[in-house]
Order: structure tokens, then C-alpha cells, then sequence
């Protein structure tokens, strides 16, 4: 998407045509600032320290990573050692180990001197796949957004509220949830986002808000507080959420807070849907319950990061010295509170029947 | 209420027996910081500058503002300029003219020489009315923790989710919604409190987690987004909040958010409780639609102060540069999600046979 009318990606080849830079969201809302990586050590770092987040994009560096990795020695023994020292950085990421064994099926049963080549074609289709699989959920959660305008007739723009970052900064490009939102403004349909700050880690206040004002889709901030007044008022048209996890009988993990989202969208008559690419349906759980819910350090709760006036980035306690704190990172919005699911196949309704609608070679 | 075993009010007379003591709330949760209030324009100045807050607290402190003011110069034209001065401190504080109603009343049909002592008396006769009317509340609250104490036997502590504060920092003593806690505590029944953080002041965090810890109430901080995850999984027992202001329908404004927390406990089957003074309920309105909810200021949202490292309380932006905010400061939960009302009176319905059976004298 763009950044004050340039299009960036989150992660792309640099122009030597081998070296590969990010944009440093650690650095982000407040500096843009691009980060070239030049050694497998560079990609490990940049996961580890969340230079780069999200699922797919962690994925995307990984792959680049092993390039970078061959680039040096393209052995066997070397591949495996790239590959477990890329896959330690976040132990828990499914997305980068799939991403690792990609990379290692790709090239394992090549001679050396064609490794390098073959690495780097890989992981521009891991990227490109990213970005296809992005445009077709936008391409159908288009449609909630026009019936939305078409409901509101010249009423002004579709208000639409998200929660926590779905977005292109947690992809390679287009993101999920915004997939939909950037589509209908490069339609020019008139679109107003409200964005949930989304404590405690604020990915809505700092990354949604700064990646929709970078592209020049209108928008405002909230506090996680405010969703259900802005629905009493009628002034949110469609609610529209990423997933973590989203179950065969349509129930959706998301960021802590997406439930209580979901609960007012019902009580108000808002559509409520989420959009998720196919590799975010766990075909193994029958129902949300079976979720396991991350918890999280409470320092995420108790410190905040800002900017001072003197524009130094520094973290402050907010909360009172000796009290504790408790962070679940996700809830479970159960399936009869969604309108419907957003995947890169189509629009389906948050149940069983409607996933297999979507996949019917997971009927079985 | 307890700080460290020893029992503050938010306000009280200092030993040489006129000059007036209060906590400076400006300062927590990070110092205890005590002022002395010597000249009606100190007094002033704490309500201007929020040292004190919480409707009854301003009140008090307006009160012996006017005391102070009258040992200066007890003339008719000093007591009205005493009240417009104190009133113009937080114009739309509805219970601050009334303080100074009471005062000017009581003073003025008397002798010069006698309008202090009897100015004095009457703001402590404020100070005590206020603790009288908590304390009742805080003994009709007693019965719902009770119930939910023998619903769960001795399987741990009674889990109550609460929301802002309206404890009693914004009170001379005891608060509203914390009044029924302090009285199940003090009475030990185990009891564990879920403080919503209560963005954007963050009031839940700063205040309420400072008065239950100073106190001994054992508490939990959790955002904003948390508490309906919590009811999910039956980790809250009961929700306990104040109001604002309560219509004659039985429904009640209160902090933003409280709304997203009532639809959750209906959800999950969690009591949910509101308690107020009888001053909250406003009898002549017949619905909450009708109430005007004020919109406060962006910065309250982009902006978060807190201590640094070095100790140094700073504010910091927190959010993407260039994004604006919406900061609605309250919101209106439905009579048809709320259990009980709570007020010095009793239990009622939250409905208008609810409040007429505790108030009849309002039957009209």
C-alpha cells in the first residue's frame, strides 16, 4: 500500500537484486525507517526482535532468510542449520516453520549451484501468494462494504470499525481484514474507519491507524471503550476483523476484545465479519472452547511506549506501583455473533456448512 | 479507607482545627502527596485542576472553600462572590452548585459572627451525609456479594469486575460501587477484584487499583478488552459499577465501556450491578437516550502520562502522528442488562416500579 503516495511492500528485494529490505515496525507509528538485511543473522534478528510481525510477513522474512543463508554456504548441512536457526527465532510461529520446510523442499534436491536461484524464486512466490491470497478476500469483502453504501445511499461515507491490526504491516501487502478497506477506496467508494486502539499492545493507535493514514483512507481513533456507544448511535455501518484461529463450526480467535465487539455489533443490528485466509481454519478443532488462549508477561498491561515531547521513545508505568495484572492475549467470538467469514474463496457463514461450502476437499 | 493500615479520607480538617487537608489525586497513583488548603482560592484551585474529583468530593471541597472564604471576610457580598467564584471552577459539576447552595443557605440569615462556626458545621455535616449515604449502600451491596459468596462455597474468592472508579477517592470516604467491597472485606469474605483499566484516563488502573491495594483488597488490573473473555471462562462472579446519572427507566450512563461489559455479563449469566446515590437519579428524564453525553477532548486518547525509569511523570503520544480521535467520555447501558440497582435505600429493579418502591415519595 502507500506511504504518503509511494507504494511500499513490508518486505522486498532490494535493488542489488539479492539483499533484502524491511520497514522497522518496532520504529513505527513514530519513524519510518527501512532496514536492510544482508545475512541470515540480519533476518533472525528482524523476526526476533519484531522488526517485522504477523503471520504471513514472518513467513516472508524466514524464506528471504534462507537466501540470504544459501547466498553464504548452499551445503545440505547448511541448509539445515539455517533452517533451525530461523525456526528458533519465535518458537511458536506456525506460519514460519511452514514457510522453512517450503524452502528446504525447494531446494534440497538440486545441485548447489542452483539452490541460490531456486531459493530466491520460492520466496518471491511465498510473497506473491501472500498478496493474491490478500486481494481475493478484499475482492469478496468488497461486497459487504458496497451493500453497506448502498444501504446508506449518499448518507456519507460507510463507517466501518476494526479491532487490533489485520493489516498490510502483518502481511506482505493489503493485509486481510484491510483487504476489503483498500479495495473500496481505490474504488473511491467514501469509507470512515473507526480503529480500536487495541491495549495492551495498541497495534490499532499505532499500526492500523498509521498504515490507513499512510494510504489516505480516513479514519479515527478509539478507545476499545467506545465501539458499543458508536453502534447505539448508528454511527458504524459494518464491523470487520482479523482471526488468529477460526474453528470448523465458525467460532474466530482473535485479539482480546473482538468478543465484546461482536456482543454490541449483535445488540445493534451491525454486520459483524471476519476475514481470514484458508490457513487460519484449524480443520482439527470442533469449537472455539478448544482453543488455547495465549497469556501474556503483564508489564504489556502495566508499561506503555510513547513518545515524549522531546521525541525520544520511552516506556512509562501507568498504573499503580505494586498492583498486578492479568493478559489474555485473544478471546473466542462464538459463531453466532458473526455475519459472516471473509476467505480469498468467498463469503461464507460462520458454520460448518459454510466452510465446507467454501472447502469441500476438507468434507470428510 | 486504609493507605497502608493507616485511615484517610479524601478530605479532612487539619489539627489547628480550620485549615483543610486533601489528597492530591493528580499524583496518583505514582505519590501520596498531602495539600493543605488555607484560602478559598487553594480550594479553587484543587477543583480546577482535578486534585479533587468524583461529584460528592468536589462538593465537600467546594464546602470548606466557602469556610475559608468567610474567615476572610463573612460580609453578604464575599459569600456571593465566594460561591460564583468556587461554581466558575468546574461549570458543569451539578453537585458543586448544590454544595454552595446548601452553604450560602445555611450562613446567611445569621450574624456576621456567627457564619463561620456554623459554615464549618454544615461542611462537615456534608462531609458525614456523603460517608452516611455510602455506607448504606455499601450495606444493601453486602447481600449481593453474600449470595454470590454462598453460590460458590469455598471454591476461592468472590470475583467481582468493576469498571472506572467509583471508589472512594471520588467520595469523602467508602465510595459507590466500592462500597459493598469494602464492607465484604472488612467483614473476611474473600473477595478478588478484576480493575478495568478504564481508558482513556485510565482511572481503573491509577485510582481504583491504588485505593483497593492501599487498602488491602486483593485486585487484578486487566484492560479494557479482557473482561468479557474472563466471563467466558467463569472467572467472574458478579460486576459492580457506578453511574453518572440514572433515568427514571432504570437506565444508567457510566464510563464508556460499561455497556460492552452489561452486554457480556447478560451473555454469560454474570450479575450485574449498578450503585448510586439517590442525587444520581435523574427524575426527570424517562429514558438514557435522552441523556447528552459529553465528547472530551482527542488528547485524552493520543496521549498516556506516566512515570519514566527515573521517576519522572511525563506524557507520551502513543498513537500514529497526523490520526485524530473520538473521546466520548460515557455511554448508556440499557435497564433490560442490568440486575439490581443499588442505593442507600436498598436493591431495586433497575425500572422506574423499581426506583418508585425505593423512592415513593417521587410517585408523581
Amino acid at each position: 500500500m502507500n506511504i504518503d503516495g509511494k507504494p511500499y511492500r513490508t518486505i522486498w528485494l532490494a535493488e542489488d537484486g539479492w539483499s533484502v529490505e524491511i520497514i522497522d515496525q518496532t520504529r513505527l507509528p513514530h519513524e519510518l525507517v527501512i532496514v536492510s538485511l544482508r545475512t541470515m543473522e540480519d533476518a533472525g534478528r528482524a523476526i526476533k526482535t519484531m522488526q517485522v510481525r504477523g503471520a504471513p510477513l514472518i513467513g516472508a522474512t524466514a524464506a528471504y532468510g534462507l537466501c540470504l543463508a544459501l547466498r553464504a554456504d548452499a551445503s545440505d548441512e547448511a541448509i539445515d542449520q539455517a533452517v533451525a536457526f530461523l525456526a528458533q527465532q519465535r518458537p511458536t510461529a506456525v506460519n514460519l516453520r511452514w514457510a522453512l520446510e517450503e524452502m528446504r523442499n525447494t531446494v534440497r534436491n538440486l545441485p548447489r549451484d542452483r539452490r541460490v536461484a531456486a531459493a530466491y524464486a520460492r520466496a518471491v512466490e511465498i510473497c506473491e501468494d501472500d498478496i493474491k491470497t490478500n486481494r481475493a478476500i478484499g475482492a469478496h469483502g468488497l461486497k459487504a462494504i458496497l451493500v453497506a453504501a448502498e444501504h446508506k445511499q449518499a448518507a456519507g461515507p460507510v463507517n466501518i470499525l476494526t479491532h487490533c491490526n489485520a493489516g498490510w504491516l502483518a502481511c506482505v501487502d493489503w493485509g486481510t481484514a484491510t483487504a476489503p478497506i483498500y479495495e473500496a477506496h481505490g474504488r473511491g467508494i467514501p469509507l470512515h474507519i473507526w480503529v480500536d486502539e487495541t491495549r495492551p499492545r495498541n497495534q490499532g493507535a499505532a499500526l492500523t491507524a498509521f498504515e490507513l493514514g499512510a494510504h489516505g483512507v480516513p479514519h479515527t481513533i478509539i478507545v476499545d471503550n467506545a465501539g458499543g456507544h458508536l453502534m447505539q448511535q448508528g454511527l458504524v455501518d459494518l464491523c470487520l476483523v482479523g482471526a488468529d484461529r477460526v474453528t470448523t463450526n465458525g467460532d474466530a480467535a482473535n485479539k482480546i476484545g473482538t468478543y465484546l465487539k461482536a456482543l454490541a455489533a449483535k445488540d445493534n443490528g451491525v454486520p459483524f465479519y471476519v476475514a481470514l485466509p484458508h490457513s487460519t481454519i484449524d480443520w482439527t478443532l470442533a469449537a472455539g472452547h478448544a482453543i488455547p488462549i495465549e497469556e501474556r508477561a503483564p508489564e504489556e498491561v502495566l508499561v506503555m511506549t510513547g513518545r515524549t515531547k522531546e521525541g525520544n521513545i520511552v516506556p512509562v508505568e501507568i498504573a499503580a506501583p505494586g498492583s498486578s495484572a492479568r493478559n489474555d492475549a485473544f478471546d473466542v467470538t462464538p459463531a453466532r455473533l458473526i455475519t459472516g467469514l471473509v476467505t480469498e474463496r468467498g463469503v461464507c457463514a460462520a458454520s460448518r456448512e459454510g466452510l465446507v461450502s467454501l472447502y469441500p476437499e476438507r468434507n470428510s
